[in-house]
């Protein structure tokens, strides 16, 4: 039987979504407890996380209440390990099926999501940099999908990975957020380049994505866009002044 | 029961040492190909793998020389998800324990690895940078083993991650090999460095994978050496003229 699982996160946070989403997958109780990451709490470094990031979990140990973590619970971090964990405990859910070969390229495509999803919107929508980095690696992935379905067929670890990323990409765009001067439109012009006819496959996965009730039940939409908006706006008064 | 195991793999590559240590571990029989990096085989991109690295395997389809790779067997790449695949495919390795929180900490100090070893390495060993980025990703990884024996306890997937990385920077150092001028003893000094008493837990444990079999009969120290000296030659000539 697995234990009390309390999940530290932050809705903002792509990384600490993919540990929700495994979590709404394995369709298991656990306690959430939102880190607001501009001002943590003092005891999370700590007590949960020396590096201070989400998502952490603390698994096991005494029943106690999620802001008095104890030293006996195992403190685990990391988002692809916790998804590879949340797919040990539970894993009649699919995260990870039991064929070796699947698997493997469940494990090969999160590697692509992690050397070029992530870099790719990092280099365009915080830095700013040229939006052909993004089309190239939204490329390089769907070439991985089948031509229906999830990464490997069925929902799994994959699709768990790059989630979070293709949905704070589409929404930051669309509101026209990222590492480029505001008001300009710059937001939903990359946005087109991403919704081109040679990446139809990759938006019709995205949209099943979108369907998948542990995917639509974990992401506050609202939520995101309005932490985005501060965040943006402060990494824009930095850039191009106030 | 698995199928044919054809590791398409080069002595000299620390990533490809991964998987020939996790198929010791799993003592199981394979064909292994060495694929040299300097005169790669013109079918090895087109058949094999497609970004041209080692290593590759080729995992069931017909019986076939491996030279001549069959188009119905499956290709699986990445040295990580290849030792994840070894472990899936043979459990009673023992490679990745059954319980999940073992496993998680398995892959959190492979993390440490790939984080903090392997761009230590390469910083200090290729572009010779300052030293003590090796000194604190040793620190890093020693922080996280236990009083005494593996990463993990029993021998397991993280050591397999780390232990051709921890060699080859051993086996290059005490040669005076590296990112710096030859011949001014840069890599014994750099060595001494590594074999500091606030460093004698990381060298115990060291010697621990040394003696593993596993380890040991799949580490040619005399054809890397002679290799790291022909590539080192090369980049010392490139750099500060021949």
């Amino acid at each position: 039987m697995s234990q009390q699982i309390t999940l530290y996160t932050a809705k903002i946070c792509p990384y600490a979504h993919r540990a929700e989403i495994a979590l709404a997958e394995a369709k298991v109780e656990y306690t959430r407890f939102e880190i607001d990451l501009r001002n943590k709490p003092d005891w999370y470094v700590p007590k949960v996380n020396p590096v201070g990031k989400v998502p952490a979990i603390a698994y096991g140990g005494p029943t106690v209440p999620a802001d008095q973590p104890s030293p006996e619970s195992t403190k685990l971090v990391e988002s692809l390990v916790l998804v590879e964990f949340i797919a040990d405990l539970f894993p009649e859910s699919g995260i990870l099926p039991k064929d070796p070969v699947l698997r493997a390229k469940a494990r090969l495509f999160v590697d692509a999501v992690s050397n070029k999803v992530s870099p790719a919107q990092a280099a365009v929508l915080i830095r700013g940099e040229d939006p052909e980095q993004l089309v190239q690696a939204y490329e390089a992935v769907q070439a991985l999908l089948p031509p229906q379905g999830f990464a490997i067929g069925e929902f799994s670890a994959a699709d768990i990975a790059i989630a979070p990323f293709l949905a704070r990409i589409e929404l930051n765009l669309a509101n026209d957020l990222g590492g480029f001067p505001a008001d300009q439109g710059e937001g939903p012009k990359i946005l087109e380049l991403l919704r081109a006819p040679k990446l139809a496959r990759l938006q019709q996965y995205f949209k099943d994505i979108q369907a998948r009730p542990s995917f639509a039940t974990t992401f506050d939409k609202e939520h995101v866009l309005a932490s985005s908006k501060r965040r943006f706006a402060e990494l824009r008064a930095k850039k191009y002044g106030a």
